[in-house]
């Protein structure tokens, strides 16, 4: 019997998108999807050259994300595209993810979830109520050695969990934000496009999920420090964060996108009474395990000694470096099994509670520096 | 117009092969290619299976690879696989790769090109009759740093190359060839199956078509002391060869399989009288560049300082890793313009010259080794 | 005319006290000073047994520090000891400091100052008073790339520095902390032995006079959360603080004795609008300089590239590797000159006012966790 | 009892000589050396300046190395210096060792010993006939984590070593070299006063004194090629050298002063049938343990889990960078306890043997070139 691959739409991603060119390598790379038709662009015409570019049928390729879906449910079961990657601009993940829940499409979505926590509080709620799949493209955590470190910590090998330490430091905003024309004039600072925060929603929310994914634990409060470095910059470029986790932990997440030179420095510490383990986004390949009494071990990734899922989720020997492309492909490959009911470990893709609990963080990482750097509590 | 797809046909790499893998996932990155049909397996059932696992037309996967050539030259021009990659066993390149050439076919062949200098030089000469494209996959010439480096040198930002330092150092056989009863029984380790060498006709090839694709400069001649540990072991697992260049340069290429606990430790340095670079196959996304009095630079992808060759075969701003299925990645899309005959670098894919060239080296340091340890010209 | 090495007493660091090597190694590695007496340990016949280890004449080695200053002040000035360094436990360092200044001694003196801000600044007062030379060994200030560092951001090198993240974990106290047995019994964590602060007050205090240091600029406001772990323990044993500085720029000094496996990861990262400056203990030789659009520059040790007080502040070319006693001991040599009343730069050792700020911080670190995490001045 | 400090003598190293301070400093580290005369420079009031500059006594300070001699062997036994450091220029180091070791003083020698292999044997036979303790300095072995590669190897934790690769890469002469001014002037390029050989003499030496160390067995034979880079340059610059060790393993000594941007890069790995082990002079606090199936172990000083012998060679705990003074620091304390005829470990400090094999490995290799690069055995 022929593999059935899973038919793929997409909403944005196309031209130069790079957002697109990863979603769609990475839908590629196991073999398990087939990428039919969508809407790449707002312009038809765009959008038909791009499916061309493609090889795409240009039927399946239609002008608006409500004709798609309208269009789509008219077909044939065997033929309609089941799941659909939304890679548009943030304020559309809302409305697209929403008619595609309440029409039975499964939704790879990327992050964030929505621009408010009370949409991400509805799409949940739609969510509920139908056996469909939701993933959030949380990028990072397909690596495998962040698998390995998720699964470590959830077995005790670094014993109880009493301090985290995530960063997520970028430069790029740097020469925009110290020239009083340009920050006024990009649309990442202004509030009306891209909600209510820059960094802590960009870049921040990575780290937070991170942290509650490795640490096996929710974030229960949060004092926040955000940055906007310009009385007339209405938005957060940089942000230092105190957390509590609910398992007892303390810590902190560190985001920015003016720390001079950094490219997408992502790393997070986590460290138990057993044991300490240390990544670093910029070298993936490698974690490091630290321990009281013995040298400092570092893993890498295709090693017989790491758990199954980490090691599923690489495709070659030791020694040959995988990168976001990889890792991406590995979150796609775990939708795969989710939407053909295989069985599938909870780590290999972030979830729609995943991308719900971002907004939380979000909302109140700004509220809590409005309202004088005070203790909110995560719901 | 549409986007025409080059039609590519595949000769191995069937069921878990991973260099099936690496090459189905770098030729879908760049949207250029298009997987049609191929012989995946020497079991035709096999072949078949794993073409349903791909989704592909059952029609064009054949029994063998003679039927493969002659049933595909018959079909029309608008349909006929146009370029074919050779992924199995090294002893089947040689003839695959003729017959392809003599019908016309562009071929891609996973090295070495064939199993003895004589094999390639032939097929050297049938290719230089006919208007094809002809890519040896020396994968790691794919990476944007590496063809940084390149650029730097041939543009003498090191100023006059006189030393060049190469390793390639792996020890998955540590286990294999200590045991009397496995090293007798790989196949690696026997000759009529795979060659007359182990270690350098595996890895110091790559190694030292990295020497000369960076220094720009031909190596002259080597002087090669190999190992193989045990006298009833008829194959090389060790090798430390001396080099000189065409260009004036010395050096060494070090390759090995019994450095117990290296992965794929691929290194190469290379100093001038200006300068330095040094880079690592383990962590691709960085070049190394000393100078005398100036502090070390860091070059990192994806960055305006570096050639747009190296820019162009990243997909992703700085900080975001790429890999090694990246960087084959790269080396198809530069087939790819060879073969649409639009402009393409020299650096952007290994030809059969390289090829051809890294035959003769194997040879000769086999020789040399054989000879008391004696300079040997290459041609 | 002979070389009038500068007479050196030193109160504690006998037997094996870890500090006590430091100190003496360090005062002897730039020629200028003799260790003649003092009091090396609270027991005389064991200060007179290390005395004699150390080749000492015994009639200058004293019951305890009153009968040292009394002595010591009846000799003849060509005689007399000049400088004390005061090596001994935290609660004794006010009373001995005190008594040596209003005898016109020198003191150098371990860190922190006091147990309390208050005695702190009555030292300080007293200190006004006087042309004395005091300085307080926030050791890690001697190393060379500390104070390139130092340099560049004072010249402009990364232009208005907005951002400054600090951490300094350690990881010795996990083994104790867990165990009740032992947290109850350790003085470490003692506050009537250890003052009111274990973290903060042993390792927090140094990153943050490294970031006052290096930022040029004093910390206006902090605002911390600690953690003791246990409701037992009474002392902080981690500690994450927000932090704003007069210049303008935000960010964290994070500091723990629970980062379990951490051995002494001091680390600290600076980012103006030109760009940013990084720098390791673990690895002290090397000084990492990002930008926005250059690639990262790696400075190392003994480089003319460097500014001249980084360059004398080491002994030996490039490559070879200086560490502690030597950052150590280019204290002791700075703190010669000043003594010495010859010219020396403000970097070359920390003084009197950085050991009184240091007690500033680490009462209001406390004061603010107590007062539930709220920003609180400092002086 | 007080410490009896053993009186040392010292010849050369005056002025601004880094090799002086490294040897000064050294020898005051563990307070067992008391520095009391020598001859610190050829012109006597320049020496006697200097030893006025370290507080010396006067009388103790001689013309030259005979008068030294001639007059410390006068003195009452008690009084008379014990020991000499030799830090003159190269071809002093025989005839002063020679009558050093004729009117029984022990000996610190800087390498390399001598300047020709014939000199090195005859000092060894003078030595053999005395009881006299004669240290060579190769500065290097004295760090704790070469300490404890050694005996890792030596107690088999990496099996029965196959391979070893050292490297010493240094870049400065690369500026001097590529002047033909420069070059024909330099002292380091004068064979009549540099000897025989530049590169291999003055740094290969030292990469092949620490395989021999660390492997635990002699080398058996050398081939080697040298690199002049011009032909009116007598000396080389630039060594690559095969070896072949007693114990039967293959490997290389590569040593460069011409691969520019470099410092003082030596490296050392090696593998045998268990594991590996890595070493890097320049982060030499850290020592990287391979093996086939277990992650890498990064062992750093002054751990429990390291051998005694290691853990002596720090005076501090872990996570406090020591660097090369200390390294000389432990070479110098392990004479001392030769010298008090005190239970040492061989590794404590390189012996004349030592000294005499580095000679006979620079002969050997010069001659190996000019033979045509074929095999030398070693004696």
């Amino acid at each position: 019997m022929p593999n059935k691959k899973i038919r793929l739409g997409i909403l944005g991603g196309g031209g130069d998108s790079l957002i697109g060119v990863l979603h769609r390598i990475a839908s590629s790379m196991h073999d398990n999807y087939e990428i039919v038709g969508g809407v790449f662009n707002p312009e038809h015409e765009e959008s038909l050259k791009f499916a061309r570019h493609l090889g795409l049928d240009e039927s399946r390729v239609y002008k608006d994300y409500e004709t798609f879906i309208n269009e789509e449910i008219k077909l044939d079961s065997e033929k309609r595209i089941e799941v659909v990657s939304v890679l548009t601009p943030n304020f559309l993940h809302f409305p697209m993810a929403k008619m595609l829940l309440e029409n039975n499409f499964h939704v790879i979505c990327e992050k964030p979830l929505t621009t408010t926590y009370a949409e991400a509080k509805e799409l949940f709620k739609i969510k509920e109520s139908k056996d469909l799949v939701f993933a959030v493209t949380y990028t990072y955590t397909g690596y495998p050695m962040v698998r390995q470190m998720t699964k470590m910590v959830a077995n005790g090998e670094i014993g109880k969990v009493h301090k985290v330490d995530a960063q997520y430091l970028q430069g790029w905003l740097n020469p925009v934000v110290h020239d009083k024309e340009k920050r006024s004039s990009t649309w990442r600072l202004n509030p009306k496009v891209s909600g209510i925060s820059c960094c802590v929603g960009d870049i921040g929310t990575h780290a937070f999920n991170m942290v509650e994914l490795v640490a096996g634990s929710n974030v229960k409060k949060i004092l926040s420090h955000l940055n906007n470095l310009y009385d007339d910059n209405p938005m957060d470029v940089d942000a230092n964060i105190l957390i509590q986790l609910e398992n007892g932990a303390n810590g902190t997440i560190r985001s920015s996108q003016i720390a001079t030179g950094e490219e997408n420095n992502l790393r997070i510490s986590i460290y138990g009474d057993k044991g300490g383990l240390k990544w670093e986004q910029e070298n993936p390949n490698y974690l490091y395990h630290l321990s009281d009494n013995e040298p400092m071990r570092v893993l890498k990734t295709a090693h017989p000694y790491n758990y199954d899922i980490s090691n599923i989720s690489t495709k070659i020997p030791p020694g040959h470096p995988e990168g976001i492309f990889d890792s991406m492909g590995n979150i796609y490959n775990g939708v795969a099994k989710a939407i053909k009911k295989q069985k599938f470990d909870s780590v290999e893709f972030p979830s729609i509670d995943e991308g719900v609990r971002g907004m939380d963080f979000i909302e109140k990482a700004v509220k809590s520096h409005q309202s004088g750097n005070i203790w909110m509590n995560l719901d």
